[in-house]
């Protein structure tokens, strides 16, 4: 982080959690709208007009602040806390993502997530080899010094979890931080909650939908230094965590096995497409060593300052805006092969993105990427 | 192969089956006895003589005319032929290699070791799954065209040849052609000598012995394109055959497995180090088309045809064997760092090594290397 890193006032984080839980704003634009208008409190008061500009004929559904002070309220009341991607208790390897969720909560203990993690992720229906293995690996994971993070799911996670509660794990989950699921894992859960960290980007009280999971599978890759597989077949989420991990610069483990087993298929393709074959602790800390030396990556929207005080004046941006639609497709692009095909300035064309984003109409990816929505 | 194949006489074959069956005279010795003396006849008349100035107390134990007509009337009887390297049906692969035995037994169907082939290998006490899996590569092999070669063991070996026995399937044994072992296999062997082709290295009747076993793995290996090893401890045999075949120049194919399994830690070993992760015979064939340009090795023999002619008197093999002597050890060290450590002419120091080798006093071993001998 190139910013200086600094405590929100319950004001700020008031405003910060209003424009994350406002329609069309994710935490790609979240962070493009910071650059250009500094603190959250300008850019809501900027919202409806953006998203005019942008195309929006209905208004935008902003959060209210009693919104924002009820599940702030509703979070300090079940003994959580909101943390800021500003602030000093926010885990760093996560702020570096360059979609890190602007606030997360967090029940337990917020320091855990501040020392050097590695994730442990598979199948849900591992086999009971595959299970030992998760136990051992966290369990050495965590005499090494490493905290241990997982989903919290069914099989390979909760054995991961189980093998680091006296050491240190963090367990990051799909719904709202107090959600369980599955059920089965409700005293695990409780457990991680009283001596790990339990971790959580959607709103308190918020049901896990099918959408949610590759989003939080990304959390778990950004709070660690790498991403260790242990079955998972080749259509797996698990394997979708890895090569993410990858994007995010990560290390990626895997754990080889038996080819007859399709759970097996997943750890050795990743073997064969360059991740570090796994077969116990020390061969993820002498990888981990020699990463040590590369830092983790800049988030991308440092990159972006040079757009604060730009003015692009309406008519410009609905002219430049249908060029851009006209573009764009339902697969991801580079905004800056965008920007090339277009010939126009940078700042302005991400500029008009944002706003095409608040409309609703496109929206903006990790990687530096934008993507088409479905009208 | 740059020499011409070329038949053997019924004699020629017998004063090949006297020399290699003459003490202190192995397939490097053998070899470099052809390179100078053009053939085995000439070479047998010289022995007495080298194997004195090479230090040589008492005299070499020569394989008299009536011991090779012995065995090869037995191998007739038996039903095998006898098989020259430098002839048509000597199988071209193991040619290739620089310690290729002078002469096989092969009982059977020659023609099939001059087929593409693959070798299988592994634990004899392997796991159903191990065994399972050796089974099916070894038909998928024979189905997309390869003769399978294996060692007639329990375990890996046995299921890789039950496998391959109607595509076409080669054992090589550690004993004599005749020899059965382990005794469970001898249905097994019978089989193979029917449909398939059994070779042996070792005279007729020979009972296999601990180190019968390493000189029969080279064969493997040098049978085969290359060699697919199916769990294996850290220490076992398999893994040096795979390591073996790499010095000739084949490819090495390991199937992963978890790391609870000992037998896995082997396979798993060889893929970290550079072993093509084999899952299904599309891996092999994928791999052995990519190496089809590479040709196979020369024999390292050819390298030496410079020295034929060339006279070294007595007093001079005395002197320059003293301090070849002393610079060897009882690690093999490369012939050339001994020429470039000594100063002397190349082809001196080789026909020296020969004599001290006929003596007993050191032995040549493969890859041109050399190795003292504990008196």
């Amino acid at each position: 982080m190139t910013q200086l890193r600094r405590a929100l006032t319950d004001l700020d984080r008031l405003d910060w959690l209003r424009l994350i839980r406002t329609e069309n704003v994710g935490p790609v634009t979240f962070a493009r709208l910071m650059e250009r208008f500094d603190t959250a409190g300008k850019a809501i008061q900027a919202l409806p007009d953006l998203a005019k500009r942008g195309g929006r004929k209905a208004p935008l559904r902003i959060a209210s602040l009693a919104e924002a002070e009820r599940e702030a309220a509703a979070v300090t009341k079940y003994g959580a806390r909101l943390i800021g991607s500003c602030e000093p208790d926010y885990p760093q390897a996560l702020a570096a993502i360059d979609d890190a969720p602007p606030l997360i909560s967090v029940k337990g203990h917020p320091h855990l997530l501040g020392k050097r993690a590695v994730a442990i992720v598979g199948a849900r229906n591992a086999s009971i080899n595959g299970k030992r293995l998760a136990e051992m690996l966290a369990r050495d994971l965590g005499a090494a010094g490493f905290v241990v993070v997982s989903g919290l799911a069914r099989g390979i996670d909760a054995s991961a979890h189980a093998g680091s509660l006296a050491s240190g794990t963090a367990a990051v989950v799909a719904g709202g931080i107090d959600v369980v699921y599955p059920e089965e894992n409700r005293a695990l859960q409780e457990r991680i909650a009283e001596q790990g960290a339990v971790v959580a980007e959607c709103a308190i009280g918020t049901q896990p939908l099918a959408r949610h999971f590759p989003r939080r599978n990304r959390i778990i890759s950004g709070l660690a230094l790498g991403v260790v597989v242990i079955e998972a077949t080749l259509k797996s989420g698990s394997l979708i965590t890895a090569r993410v991990a990858g994007d995010q610069g990560r290390d990626v483990f895997a754990v080889p096995g038996s080819p007859l087993d399709p759970r097996s298929q997943g750890p050795n393709r990743l073997i064969r497409d360059g991740a570090t074959m796994t077969e116990s602790v020390e061969d993820i800390v002498q990888a981990l060593a020699n990463s040590e030396s590369r830092p983790l990556r800049e988030p991308q929207s440092d990159l972006f300052s040079a757009d604060r005080g730009i003015q692009v004046d309406e008519a410009t941006v609905r002219k430049i805006g249908e060029r851009l639609l006209e573009s764009l497709s339902y697969t991801p692009v580079p905004v800056d092969e965008l920007i090339r095909g277009c010939q126009l300035s940078a700042s302005v064309v991400r500029i008009v993105l944002t706003e095409l984003a608040l409309a609703g109409r496109v929206q903006e990816l990790s990687g530096n990427q934008v993507v088409l929505i479905q009208q």
